[in-house]
């Protein structure tokens, strides 16, 4: 096969702009087919709207992007592309008759793929010059960024092309996956369906809202489905014994009115293969590693979800406010010992914080040092609605010294001393200890800056909050000063 | 209903292990009851084996944690408990006799919970003593990290009942999901159990592995359903007009055989039901925003998933390996105008990386400059062999300046110049920029310290890394020295 330069699309729409996007961002020249000339703008915004997300998939150096141009020929299309995908109509004699015309004006090293979410190979390629060059290779919106190809050959195509086909997919960011039978709707879009179909029997019976059965995913499997299966979940389910285990206990399940599917006898032969099947995919982890690695995934994706305030990341931000509440002091009742700094912050190193050498990362310090800054600001009455009314404290500058290495999972704390205060700047230092042995880890220096976030300048802070940061920093002014502050990298004090 | 002070467990095992790990991590009682006294030792090792990711998902402060007692004497435990969750095997007569029991030896303010899958609240309340305080809750492996938990009323439930529980799930961190008629499965394991079913199905038929089949959806669906469920999804691949649109395009397959579950049929009540719901769940909001929002999602998600090497995050880096190695330079051949330090990372502020003011957080800042420091080190030859042999520079001290904000979406860069080297230390100095008008955002220094990882103590780099390091310096000694280097928190230069 030849080296993929130029892709060539046979129709647009969704799917076919969601190839373009993805091989145009990995530095893959498209040229579009489509027999409606208007299709070429509708395109052009389609790549132009998938550009953000994906300029965000990864930090590694790119090629030059590729060029797009688009053509209402379809000859012009085929003797152009290196590799062809076919994104029409899902209408089996319109694709056959379609895929035959552009196999007779390419060269016969020029592999040919279709879109189709469920018709077959065999019956795709019937028609074609060189079938073995052809498979099916089935996509998932959006295409730009989800990795899934689903690849299947029909009885004529050759196991060269599936190989060469994976390559190039892989090329693209993606993960092939190689569906070794031909069965109506290939492996993804089979379990999609039965679950869709479910779906539609439950509203169809006004059991439940379309709302209410999202819900019923997204707060639950949904998150697990992220990275693991359902039997692989359901191996982890099982305790000790895994899949063999969790079949003995829920085999009686199947013959219940569960769903409106029924399901297969459960002969010993199929619990046999999914026994196996599931214990290779294990390869040779433990069920307690495996749950280790489900509940640290778990854990740092509802993080994530919490930062745009969705589904169960909706949930963990409810949670927290009510924790904030409970645990809010009023400022004046703060027990100031003037022995010691405030201990604002205790939390664990999470293992999506270290790095190749299982350390924490640099950065981390900072960021726990920022948590430790957003511990202050609520003590000393700088709230969400603070903020909102226009003031903010913004940090201009942060001196970390890192002294030692912190692992995942190690209990760490941040104490904080306010230095000094003026009507806008609050001069504080930070220092991050291990829980356990009350180590030193880290020092950190910061001078923030009061602004009114509104005209964006400097502006000074509220009387109130003044006069909370202001018994704070009295209390501390009993504190020697950190032999680290006022000194410059590579240096002694300044 | 009383205040939760107290969660009575009536069976332990795998769910009633995790009701105890979540309920004593927001500060609540627990008292297990079972008949078997080995189990007390079981379910201590159950929570703490819960411990370390409940203690990850979220940083605000919680109140002290609960204490876990243990009896096997289901009346002290009835006698103790504000709440009472039965978590004991999936038969009805066992429920029905044991819920019965318990309800006849707790006060009437009592609320009851059954955590059954499949089975009925009527059924399992017809011979308790209150009915009316009984309700289903239904939570999802690992109880301690999923929010969801289906509540579902029986005939006799009161709807105080419901709003009660929702409110103590609530409290332990949970979404309940109110399912309002009682039908077998109730929702989630319907729509669960169809998947699992097909999956049966395509084994049993040799048409798959458990292996292929899992891979089928992490790679793809299942990303998706982290955070929008089937519905809400369909609703975005059908364009500008939604779930209707999809309905006409998709509706025909209803009929083909991608499930051996049948479909009902797709009648204009069940249509407009679709649409109807989906757009109370799209509140308004457009497809071109709920596709950011997902797109938005989507990668951040693989970001997570690529941090532990799994599913689509393993994708990912094998891309990242062959996109850098396809970017590799000859360190020798590597254009060093002296003119200007080098420009080694160019990327785009993504939205997870912006606070509360929708402006970059301070850390990342640091991130960045981490990130020139890899591709610094990887066009030094200090890459992962070098690593694996032991070598490898730590951050020691960085001060970062922030001079300006910068939005979700900009593009940005980092130049690093290098300032000092020995045998040991590295002395740089980062500048990060907007691209398009090369504003100066923040600068940074840094010393880094050349570590031997095994003894865990400062060593002298390797002769190549140095030469290549040093090349960098002689051309960059030219360039004039900054004029924050060598400056103090909240001064001049010292």
């Amino acid at each position: 096969m030849r080296k993929v330069k130029t892709l060539g699309l046979l129709g647009t729409g969704v799917i076919g702009g969601g190839w373009a996007a993805r091989a145009l961002h990995f530095g893959i020249d498209v040229i579009a087919a489509d027999v409606k000339p208007e299709m070429e703008e509708w395109l052009r915004g389609a790549v132009a709207n998938a550009e953000p997300a994906l300029a965000r998939l990864t930090f590694a150096p790119l090629p030059p992007k590729g060029k797009l141009s688009f053509t209402t020929d379809l000859r012009e299309m085929a003797a152009r592309a290196d590799f062809i995908q076919e994104n029409i109509p899902e209408q089996l004699p319109l694709k056959q008759k379609m895929l035959a015309e552009v196999s007779r004006h390419t060269g016969a090293d020029v592999l040919i793929a279709s879109s189709t979410s469920g018709l077959m190979p065999t019956d795709l390629q019937r028609d074609m010059v060189g079938p073995e060059r052809f498979l099916v290779a089935h996509p998932f919106n959006p295409v730009y960024l989800l990795p899934l190809v689903e690849l299947v050959g029909g009885k004529q195509t050759s196991a060269s092309t599936i190989a060469a086909a994976a390559e190039y997919f892989r090329y693209i960011g993606m993960h092939p996956l190689h569906v070794r039978h031909e069965v109506p709707g290939h492996l993804t879009d089979r379990l999609q369906e039965a679950l869709w179909r479910e779906i539609l029997h439950m509203v169809n019976d006004g059991v439940a809202t379309t709302g209410e059965l999202d819900e019923s995913i997204v707060y639950g499997p949904g998150l697990r489905w992220a990275a693991m299966g359902t039997n692989m979940i359901y191996h982890l389910a099982g305790g000790e014994s895994g899949m063999r285990h969790m079949l003995a206990q829920f085999g009686p399940c199947l013959k219940w009115p569960w769903t409106k599917l029924e399901a297969p006898e459960l002969s010993e032969t199929l619990i046999d293969r999914m026994v196996e099947g599931t214990q290779q995919q294990a390869a040779g982890r433990s069920i307690r590693e495996l749950e280790r690695l489900r509940d640290d995934y778990l854990v740092a994706i509802q993080q994530v979800l919490r930062q745009f305030d969705i589904g169960a990341g909706s949930t963990l931000r409810a949670l927290e406010e009510r924790l904030y509440q409970d645990a809010a002091v009023a400022p004046e009742a703060v027990d100031l010992d003037a022995a010691r700094p405030l201990r604002l912050l205790d939390t664990v190193v999470r293992p999506e914080w270290v790095d190749y050498n299982a350390h924490m990362t640099d950065y981390r310090y900072m960021m726990l040092m920022g948590d430790a800054m957003d511990a202050l600001y609520r003590l000393a009455g700088l709230d969400e609605a603070y903020r909102k009314a226009g003031g903010m404290y913004y940090d201009v500058e942060t001196h970390v010294r890192f002294l030692r290495e912190v692992k995942s999972g190690e209990p760490v704390y941040v104490t904080t001393q306010v230095l000094a205060l003026d009507e806008k700047r609050l001069h504080v230092f930070h220092r991050l200890h291990r829980r356990h042995d009350d180590q030193l880890i880290a020092t950190g220096e910061q001078m923030h800056l009061h602004v009114d976030t509104a005209a964006a300048k400097a502006a000074p802070v509220a009387p109130g909050v003044r006069a909370r940061l202001e018994r704070i920093r009295k209390a501390h002014s009993a504190l020697p000063v950190p032999a680290e502050s006022g000194a410059r990298v590579g240096g002694a004090r300044g």
